[in-house]
């Protein structure tokens, strides 16, 4: 580090030298696939790869030799350069390229390395590279935790629980419509990432693509060839303008990111809910235990991914706030889209990968869901009831028998079908039968089927672009 | 107010009795299409939208009266409404729709009203009611300030000007260039918006719709026609499923409203570095005055559309939160999106009007711009230098004399060329060429054209959906 | 409106004309004490006590004649004023002061008006008297809680109950105990929020209070005693430095709001939590309705409390933000800060009703309590055997011992007192002692009595300042 | 990891199996005192210090034997421990509390580790011993950042700039006015950060310290003086109560560094301003360069602080947004907080060290800020004319002729003094003076001169609790 380093004279802590993180505060995604995917070594090895790929870009437009391309793509290997060294000269300038750019080149042999390109080009278009094989592994444990929610919905299409709305019973449903509703709701969220064009990136020092027009020596558009080679070489979009001060990619990947998080979460607050110890209708197959407590078994899954989701909506803030970003770069909102990003994709994937596995075994509990159903005597069908009962004796005084019937339930125990024994003019099979919760529960099958169909197209749909 | 009422013994404020709020605090969009579309009365008049349209699509299954649709129809007039009394109303259950189907019921003369729905059938109709009206505004706005930056980038295709990153004088770009950029970004924001499909929502007391079959005492998937009648009268679209507590229609929304909004934050942004009394390449035309200072005149719209921007990712995430609901109806999530989608559509279109307010009428000033180019004496074509020697000096050589010409100029004026002067192999008129700022501009002129033609083909597409 | 209106050619909407928000979407406060403390009026009264305590300030000092002092302050008072016609006027400069002195010049007849001041001067002065008055109320409906907490906690000092971690049953604990941790934290919040100075503003043009040395024609800091003369004449606190574009104050004063508001949040996710259906520990007395249902009985005080708690972090968060504010006054943070700061203002007032009545009159139930102890046959003591029984057994014995104990209760039902019959060296007596949950809840009682002695101290304490 | 591991059947990502962050993407800490003391490592060293604290208040207190707490305080070596090894196996709890009690277990070889507490005990205490240890260095900087903001402002105390509101030159002001703003802003919040209590936590399985008196075999409360003594083994503050679900120590210490943040990042905001090409106010003594542009000399200290700036709130909101944590110990809102915690107190830390190297080493031109004073002609003291004329003209005549003149500066260049000369009543001596910019600073001096008093007195304060 330069004799400007900022660091140099603040006090040394007292604390182990050691740096780094590891996972130990992220067990949500410790372990996972997406958390190697987005790891310092992999920004570095995509750092390395944007380097490589515009040198071949380069290389195939004659802008520099043919063999220089091949020892930058060479010695562009991340095993090669030390991680946290890069980090510490990176402070100098601001960003990791200008110390990966001198070792690269030392390394390679030819100051052909990064030419006419500008430290943006190499680390957005990284940024891009994580995420686009970051997302690759995130939408398989997306279809692997889709794929058991299908699952779920097919085998309890008619198992009747109790819909719980504002905390309480509110009307019969079924556990099929419920997961048919996470299925849904997760299959768009997942479309929404899938489909999200990552770009390149390549502008040269300000987005004019000037620095390639002057290597080439010819027409003034001689970096939109370029461009567009650089893209295809990596697999990546090729965008219509440079787009180092217009953010959009960035900002609308963490709102698809948040998304897909959400709708994980969702999953998790009701799953959360169903395992509490008084509820019980589902439960993790391995509950997480407790140091303190033997007899636990805890919806430790559930609970991760619901940390998630908390922490999900506002790194996307700051990615839609580093929008307003002026300038040709700005001074602090592109430097602060670094993290946000990364923890996002990180948070992501380790939620997605711990949904799949907690929809792939998540215990179903029906008799216990139908045994809840019985907790209100009833009550919760007092809906139809007054629907049933409106025709022949008028809304008021159907609302008042039922009324009344609901208190005499609530205060001293019975059923509603016993309570309304007698004062209403329909025959006791049929209040029988309108008070059976299990035989109310609407369109739940059919749009239970209606998601499965959806999840079948999706499913059979054409993969994802890079 | 019932006797359960919170607030019946909180002491009264000293203050003038008059609650309500009329624009004071949000100048940025005060008297806009959007905050008139976005007010409680136009949350009313949706609501009452929303239960006369269920009224028809009912009597059009037979399952009320056709005479009664009518009544309600008639009755569902919000003038008639005191929207004071249901904001006190809606305490009691937690939303306004209670109190306002007592009331209609009431009007309309009949008990048909609200047959089957829940409360939140009509509050999330009547949002994405709320939410199309006002973006068909904001869409026409946005249009107005798009066709403005497509004249702006169009006018000054070839205007050189100080590429700016980090606040430093980087490289020439052209302000036309940096209109497309601004055109390019909004035009995508705009079409993340317009293609947002905005669903009806209907599901009975907990998203069965079973309350419908029973009305209609046939099988159990009666609620599905009525679903999609029902969203047919509203013009809005069908969801696969009722999506009570599937929020991403409100998550995603917030989304791309917030993307608008960045992407007219970032116009602002560099509107208000360009407007500086120092650079002063660009000016609104009628500046806002001071209170105090009778010479100033500022750059008011995009301080309002600014401030728009620092706000709206806030807003976004609370939305982008609630997507973790539990149950069938969550207790606060769903409440706590209402008030920030609101925000949200009014400050989206309160900066929509602002900034096509502001591109139709600004300055822009092309001296000014070749002044500022020159400021560095030709500083900012030292990239360009140092491609253009390295050929014949290599790398290190010819950054280094760029270095010391760089000093010297830094330190003692004059311009670059006049500093390399004799210490290059270049002969005079070459260097008086490319130490020249306005013929350094790359492929900005052709990066203009194709987000010029990219925007015309937009323009031409098909209006959006509702 | 002058003809920058940037709004005249927007097209105006097919929609009522009328604009306005009166509370039909925040059910959380409307009616509410801090909602009239912060509505438009209440904005536009201290705004105009802040002109006239100004000019009272300095007809004081002599800067004006006391005459134009009186006349001002008998023409600021908000009944006369048009808010509506303001708040379009406010455009034009970007804020509400620029027209509301033209129109105050007017009425008091007297150019005295705003002498020397900046619009900011008025506007964060406003922004502090709002905050004041509507913090007294605040506090008042936070004491009312805390009364009511203090006698939750005291009355159930004893009364057990299972404690729960991530949903679980967990050991058992107090209600007292609960509603302790509840006024603890309440009471620290409503410490902070109580304690936090609000400065009135005056700095003139740029924060060098140089017109008021000019006005006097006097030495260089005659502005330093008139703004002391101000702060007295308002009852806000004297600030060190004018904070124009210093915004602590307002920073912390919305992370003050939202603590508050997430320690009355904390309660309402307990409440929520408790009152479900099947757990049922506690109801809100007086419950909402449902448009649908009518048996339901919802916990609506503490769904508009858990609502206003999802909010108030990203409000706090933009007020944050605006830190990061450049210049002596910022074109956009400070415009950003209004209305999220009235919004905060307006939920933590309306949590801190709600709160005060859920809290007076909560209907707590020991005996499902104990109920629900009971419900995993004693598991939940499993912590306490496993320490009793390692002394004599060893730490793995004595875990081995329980777990399979607990796999016996878990499968085959039971109490772990019979699981555990026969297989440790513990007397029959002591056995049912061990596992009786009642007797297992440590300091609970200790606890809780520390909570009550500290929360009667503060109370005792001297009133909040100004 | 056990079969429950949820990752077991992920696909494996053809990318580099290395994981882990070092700093790459995170220049504005990297290197930094706060980053080493916020690492994987320094929170393993936190948590076995809890552990290791617990033990010897244990033996203290008889509960373990002597020798056993010397055992584990011996084994509580950071380094013996794999990082990665536990931060995978916590996965299966959710925590890495579990995995690491296992292991010291062995280590230690006794039993008596983690004696009656929760994982949550440990991980609750090892932030706030982590958050205790990096505010040490983080007052450290922010003590060397405010000594070299009071020897800016007392160098140039009488240094005249030009006032800049909405982005326009106002009035004059002064270098070291701006920078006792900074200065006692930053002194605020460091004071607010130094002030907070960073309790330590002890409740066992749910907060009730039942464990340890069962442990004790004594009264109920022998819990209370346990904690007592665990405290104070550790330097950190005694809870009222414990905390595991009334997170406002957390939610507090959020807010605190979000304001610290936001008050540096309020200085480099300032700077990035003042340091544009076109002002070049202030530089940055060490700029950073530019892998495409020699000349660029860049803000860079100021970049990455106000890349933190833009972070922080977020990370805050989360925080905030946890306390609305339901149960004894809720199942994600409390794994919600660790991540962003560090992320903050890592951001606050790099950024208070940037900022004391940004302002040690500023270099201010009071040359150029005379010039730019000049730019407009004398126009930013037309509010002095205005004032100045008013008494002989009346305020309607004096603005009219200040707005002529301020035209026919503004169209045809000179100054204020010569466009006004022969209009007024003012000599001519009057008049220059009164034009002169450098003349009109207010109490810009005596302003400056309170705020460095005040840092003397908070600087000879005594230092700041643990």
């Amino acid at each position: 580090m330069s004799s400007a380093d900022p660091f140099a004279s603040s006090p040394s802590p007292d604390l182990p030298g050691a740096v780094g993180e590891f996972g130990l505060l992220t067990p949500g995604s410790a372990g996972s696939p997406a958390e190697a995917a987005t790891g310092d070594v992999a920004f570095l090895s995509a750092m390395l790869d944007a380097e490589a790929a515009l040198a071949r870009a380069q290389a195939a437009r004659g802008l520099i030799p043919a063999a220089a391309a091949e020892a930058i793509t060479a010695a562009a290997r991340a095993e090669a350069f030390d991680v946290r060294g890069l980090a510490l000269r990176a402070r100098a300038g601001g960003n990791p390229v200008i110390p990966l750019v001198a070792e690269l080149t030392e390394r390679a042999g030819t100051d052909a390395v990064h030419r006419g390109a500008t430290s943006q080009d190499i680390l957005d278009t990284a940024a891009m590279l994580v995420a686009a094989r970051t997302r690759r592994l995130v939408l398989a444990d997306l279809d692997r935790a889709a794929a058991g929610l299908a699952a779920l919905a097919a085998a309890h299409r008619n198992t009747p629980m109790a819909a719980r709305t504002l905390t309480q019973h509110a009307v019969p449903t079924t556990f099929g419509l419920k997961a048919a509703g996470w299925l849904g709701q997760l299959t768009a969220a997942r479309g929404r990432l899938a489909d999200l064009p990552l770009p390149a990136q390549l502008g040269g020092a300000a987005g004019t693509l000037a620095s390639f027009a002057e290597l080439s020596q010819a027409e003034d558009d001689a970096g939109l060839p370029l461009l567009r080679g650089y893209a295809r070489e990596l697999g990546l979009a090729e965008p219509m303008l440079p787009w180092h001060t217009l953010r959009a990619p960035v900002a609308e990947l963490g709102a698809a990111l948040a998304l897909v998080t959400g709708a994980l979460g969702k999953i998790a607050a009701d799953v959360l809910v169903l395992a509490r110890t008084e509820i019980a209708e589902v439960a993790e197959v391995a509950g997480g235990g407790s140091s303190a407590m033997p007899h636990k078994s805890n919806p430790v899954l559930a609970t991760l991914i619901a940390a998630a989701a908390r922490q999900a909506p506002a790194l996307a803030a700051v990615l839609l706030g580093a929008l307003a970003a002026e300038d040709e770069r700005p001074a602090g909102a592109w430097h602060a889209e670094w993290q946000p990003l990364r923890e996002l994709l990180r948070l992501t994937g380790g939620a997605a990968a711990s949904a799949a596995a907690l929809v792939e075994r998540l215990t179903v509990r029906p008799d216990r869901m139908r045994e809840n159903l019985r907790l209100t005597g009833g009550l919760l069908v007092s809906e139809r009831l007054a629907l049933a009962l409106t025709p022949e004796l008028g809304r008021d005084t159907a609302r008042r028998l039922l009324r009344d019937a609901t208190r005499r339930v609530t205060e001293h125990g019975g059923t509603l079908a016993e309570a309304l024994r007698g004062t209403t003019p329909l025959a006791e099979e049929r209040l029988r039968e309108l008070t059976d919760p299990t035989r109310y529960t609407g369109s739940a099958g059919a749009l239970t089927d209606r998601a499965l169909r959806s999840h079948r197209k999706e499913d059979s749909a054409t993969p994802p672009p890079a």
